[in-house]
């Protein structure tokens, strides 16, 4: 079994908020994220996915057909948008990084699967701090 | 002479919007980055200064002077904001990196010099393909 | 189940250096890692918990209360420090990377615990080309 | 159970490109990698071996051993050559990353057994974009 | 006066080597840089223009326009190519470093000029210890 | 004229402290960076060197040979050493960056030249955020 990671990258505003509480809660809970006026990051998606090798052309799966999944799929709706009023698949959900890799796990799963490859893991580093993985369970 | 160079960060929003264009021709001339709903970057803000080391202590200036002064005069204008509605000093201004570097340049020079140092180079870098230097004319 | 890391770094000093054995045998183990006059590097720390997201917040736990716990528990002890004179955690013990990162998980598992996570991987890169990971047994 | 991490890097030529298929059907399925004229990359190789700390020195193994084994038995034959033509546990095999994990896997693991350690992970990035790891099976 | 630095990267096979001299002249003045069968690397392409913001757009000129130029009249004829066989530019030249950036230079600066920029500098990253700039004499 | 950038690490520990002080008066100016049981760095050098290109070799001079330099003339001197109490060309001098890159500056000057090429520049990374670079006056 091999594992192949693919990187994209889109830069995106968003912010933490909460509709049914206070600008105060939200102050309280979120910090800085909270600002009402929005704020961004320039996130990079790490995609992982796993097979065997065929033996033919010793391709697990072309990484380039990752990358062009990633785009379709999700960048497009990321990339130089707004998180919470921009991207379908984040609709009503709250932008963490924790729900926004579910989410795009969600996106990609089943498209992964039809070139032959099984998703492994959705990470997102919004900051060089930070990060987040997600391993479908 | 020697050159210092410190590093800060920040995540802000912004786009690239005329009020006075219509929504056409401010996608025409800025595309993407001109998404009514914002978008952001982690920028990397790079300031340097130029002077000599003084005798006794071997510093030209005490660079985390440098990145205080950073913090106080521009980064807490510009962390988690939004640079079209929260940074008073891009207000009524183009957010490009090009119009951000002479400001952040306008709000450090006299601080810079209240150290004893001089101001050389300040340099936004916005995505890791795209940067923009000045160096004060 | 999500997996969140934190990165903290650190400058430190150190050696491997055994006290009872002579400086031959410390230089024919340790090689240039255990010069008498110390030598030093740029840590960092990359601190990985998991957990399940809030369904009100959206956040497993907030990243930077992992930041603070680092900085109170570890960062403290590490920053600006001897690793072999001035760490309360690492006194008496060979301060190899490998021992490090043991000592860090033993003196962050319960914090993390309190605020509802679990810690899940403490890894310590040495230079950009050494790194240990410890998963806590 | 420690896992450390050791980076070495090679810089190499290769092409993807099957003898026995046309140049057509060689473009078709690996596009531009297909270049009959070689193209190449720096690639950097992340080895990542397991154990348990000695007792008397701290060290699961010392890092810069797994270092000589990496370059005596692997970049030696990888770092500025041709992948196809030079390197002879790659001799009439494909040269994706994944095939090459796979070959420098059977290349490390019985020298790395042999100081104590055993092989966990070996980790090929190929572009800031793209890796591939394997774990031995 | 502000200076727009954007980054392209490409990946290329070359050789270091004069086909007037013996191999052993060129082993020796090149060093593995003259692998007969190629070696090849992931090149980092560094473009700065200069120039004065636009009052109206904010912009010294698109950044983006400086990348399609990029790919166009260099990327184009570098990425996934051999630079002694493949390069137009190149046909004829030693494939230094050095020589490279000249004539990337000099494929850049009259379609810089027609946007309304100066070129300033061309910089290449060869690997992560070696780079070579270029400010056109 | 072309300028040649090699980079060499070096990792050392050193404190910054005047014998001719009270420990609180170190403390006052120099802060953490005063702790009498040192800290330290994992230290960038880079060095840029100038010259034309050759008409046969195209090399401006071979970057192998600046880094040979490098390595013999202080790279031997600084690599875990402290700075402080090892390092012949620091002796008596504060080990700041600054006085750090004139010092390496003058160890390097005449070799340089000895080769044909012209030193330009020294810059030392001290950490991710920190960076002084010498042009020799």
């Amino acid at each position: 079994m091999l594992y192949l990671t693919r990187r994209e990258r889109f830069s995106a505003a968003h912010k933490l908020w909460r509709e049914d509480w206070s600008e105060e809660k939200n102050f309280q809970t979120f910090g800085k994220c909270s600002n009402p006026n929005w704020h961004g990051h320039n996130y990079e998606l790490f995609v992982t996915v796993k097979g065997n090798p065929d033996s033919e052309t010793g391709f697990v799966t072309d990484l380039s057909a990752i990358g062009q999944i990633m785009k379709q799929e999700v960048i497009i709706h990321l990339d130089h948008k707004n998180l919470n009023l921009d991207t379908p698949f984040m609709k009503g959900k709250m932008t963490t990084t924790e729900v926004l890799v579910i989410e795009i796990w969600k996106a990609l799963d089943n498209k992964i699967k039809s070139i032959g490859a099984r998703l492994h893991c959705v990470k997102v580093q919004e900051t060089e701090n930070n990060a987040v993985e997600y391993y479908g369970n």
